[in-house]
């Protein structure tokens, strides 16, 4: 497998074998979501007009040529080593592969202050892409001392083996009551990642330019689901479309979800578009302990490809490996962004998108119509197409999904997340036509598979 | 006196008594800074091509005109109340002479997140301009209730008086905690702004096309140094300026500020302007209670010019009506803005701009060097040159102020402002040559002038 400094163009060429084709009639393996088939030879170069421009203008990978990797391993020996964390190791994989473009690495101090002030970054022609949460890597005091005059580090993984070396280093102070302020809205102790990522972190943090010595792989069954930006953009110009709408999920499909899909696809043919396709894309990476995890969801998604109410031949699903922020309408920005640099000229964005409760008051964090509105307004996304969501909820009178009609508003059942898996961790079904059966039962299993005591039946909330 | 709806044009003649002239040997007044000779004319339309052009393009005065004030004061009659606050009635100021250009009034939610967010503004053309901290109008849930249907509203002063109408109204949620955590990069307790006027406001925030009766005025002897954008701007062209540098502050001055400023108009003669011109721009709204109020401050700035070691020849002294937000690199960005929309194409900044301490943790607040960094990045400001200050300090070899040579650091005293405040409490005397003795003068009487329990001495701190 050859590893290259001008990937885009050859990016066809790293990972010949790792796509995904949708193939319905073909469970080749537990998911239904298998890899293209090995013999498939595609040119070297080919770009689409019709493809939406990375930030920058070019997808930036930043993997080290098979013929110098001996070379950094060779030079990592005598480096400074900094362990990553888990959380650390997804923004390698996510800067790897040019989800961040034009990211060349983990931010220095000019980098991060234009995040956290501006959302956007000013590139050297004078142009703005836009750039909402800091990807950063934090040391503490001691590593600082033991960088001491290095200009590079080596980045190693739990088991010590080289992931990364980090060139032209510059060391700047982590503040992190201002970065979680100013990303979060709010300093409230209880927001999942700054606990799990931020707040035992050191106080300091290291920018510089990324070198990967090997794609990051997490060998759990899904990496071939991990299509790279380049990957991406190589199926969408085989299947020679001229619109690409991106889904940001990380939670079940319902067919709420696939009403809004499929209705989109269609307004995109009204709007004379000739190939629209679907990029359905879960988010893989940290997310907090009570959303359903990675493998589940997967799971759970190709049932919906399996029971039709998707269709493959127009949906591409892969894992975003990003990990989650729930930052709101700061977060949204950077989902959006980073699938541009995947191809994407549509966003689907919905209500309070990357939001969660607050954390120690009795609301939502954030308010439902602000990610929307910032997403339209962000600097740097002025490219994208942003599909606002329309809310779908149950129609009593059908039977199924539909798109919500508030002039015959008592026909319609909203079915909340938490009322989702009150129902599912208590084996219930909900209304027939809410979510393929294939679909509810992987959800059913999952809770299941939980621990006894998370696994308790769970009462009904009753109405005081 | 004639108020206009197009005021850029005609702004000469709405004020045209009120220009400041700095003669040194006519102490006309208590202050030496003083209004011009009433009887002088200048043509009514003037645009020099040397000046900055306001953000937007036009400087967006919001006075209603004269001939339609009558009309303005009887519909105000029918319209409901909302009392202003000092310092919303100091925003107003700043709004109406169009500091804030191409704002025309508080802000609705766009502009609000907008601020928050990207600390700029995207207008109707794709261009940019700055606008980094809210500026906005709160109201609380009966306020709100009294509003109902009505789409605008009338703003009113501590007497009831009419002040200006608010048309077009949005009301939208007034979310403090991400406001504050937003601008201020922290949401801990004590911030000086954000009591003053943020916690104790309302849950709802009210934005609108501003239309003010008459110019704002407080009637305390400094009205005159009040100079609108426009006026400045006259003033610039009068002075055939092809170089304005803005020096604002909220502090005294002393001969290390004067030693900078004066260097900096070297720099610029050296660089190939002809006539570059000082504004020197204190800060008239809300400061906090351990500042030095603005009536001393104007004393005290007066006699540096008096003294000479400022030439009035060169300098225009003026009062900038802003309240101060403590918002360190946020702020900072607010108050070079508002300068560009007077004129000043140059903007000195210090260590540390619009910073404090940390209201709870023993550290300042924000990273000294942060605001100059992140105003050399901000959106908006790319047309606006930007002078880092360099750090002046005592030489005791020279006895005077001189910049700082780290190859004799021996040589320099540093004298802080915490230092300054304990002499001048303690009447003791500063160096000579680090301020005028008219200056100091001032300072110490205002400090003899604060209530005996203020006024006691102050030890000087011990090192331990």
């Amino acid at each position: 497998m050859a590893a290259m400094a001008s990937p885009y163009l050859k990016a066809s060429t790293r990972h010949p074998h790792s796509f995904p084709k949708l193939l319905k009639t073909h469970p080749a393996s537990s998911f239904n979501l298998r890899p293209l088939p090995t013999t498939r030879t595609r040119p070297a170069t080919r770009i689409s007009a019709s493809l939406i421009d990375p930030d920058g203008g070019k997808l930036v990978e930043l993997f080290v040529k098979e013929s110098e990797k001996q070379s950094k391993l060779q030079q990592a020996l005598s480096l400074p080593k900094i362990r990553l964390s888990k959380i650390d190791l997804q923004w390698v994989h996510v800067l790897s592969e040019g989800w961040a473009s034009p990211l060349k690495g983990f931010m220095r101090e000019s980098e991060f202050l234009q995040t956290l002030h501006f959302n956007s970054l000013r590139l050297e022609d004078g142009s703005v892409v836009n750039m909402s949460v800091p990807i950063v890597l934090a040391i503490d005091d001691a590593q600082k001392n033991r960088i001491g005059p290095f200009t590079s580090v080596a980045l190693v993984d739990e088991k010590d083996d080289l992931v990364a070396i980090l060139s032209k280093i510059e060391i700047y102070k982590h503040n992190k009551e201002e970065r979680i302020a100013r990303t979060w809205g709010t300093t409230a102790p209880g927001l999942p990642y700054v606990e799990e990522a931020i707040t035992g972190a050191g106080n300091w943090l290291i920018g510089g330019d990324l070198e990967v010595i090997n794609p990051i792989k997490y060998n759990d069954d899904l990496d071939r689901f991990r299509l790279s930006p380049a990957q991406l953009r190589d199926e969408f110009e085989r299947r020679n479309t001229d619109a690409v709408f991106a889904f940001q999920l990380r939670n079940p499909v319902h067919n709420g979800h696939a009403l809004l899909m499929t209705d989109t696809r269609r307004h995109l043919l009204e709007l004379g578009y000739k190939n629209p396709v679907l990029l359905l894309h879960p988010l893989g990476g940290y997310t907090k302990a009570d959303d359903v995890p990675l493998s589940w969801r997967m799971r759970q998604h190709e049932k919906v490809l399996e029971d039709g109410v998707l269709d493959p031949e127009t949906t591409v699903v892969s894992i975003f490996p990003s990990p989650m922020h729930y930052a709101g309408p700061t977060e949204v920005q950077w989902h959006a962004k980073a699938r541009i640099n995947a191809g994407a000229n549509f966003y689907i964005v919905g209500r309070d998108p990357a939001g969660m409760s607050h954390p120690i008051e009795k609301r939502d964090l954030y308010d439902a119509d602000h990610g929307r509105k910032v997403l339209t307004m962000a600097p740097g996304l002025e490219r994208l197409n942003i599909l606002p969501f329309k809310v779908a909820a149950y129609d009593k009178s059908q039977g199924k999904m539909a798109f919500f009609d508030p002039s015959r508003a008592q026909d319609f059942l909203f079915i909340s997340g938490t009322k989702m898996r009150t129902l599912a961790k208590n084996r219930e079904n909900p209304p027939d036509g809410f979510m393929c059966p294939g679909g509810w039962k992987v959800l059913v299993e999952y809770y299941d598979s939980l621990a006894p005591a998370e696994n308790e039946r769970v009462p009904e909330p009753i109405p005081a």
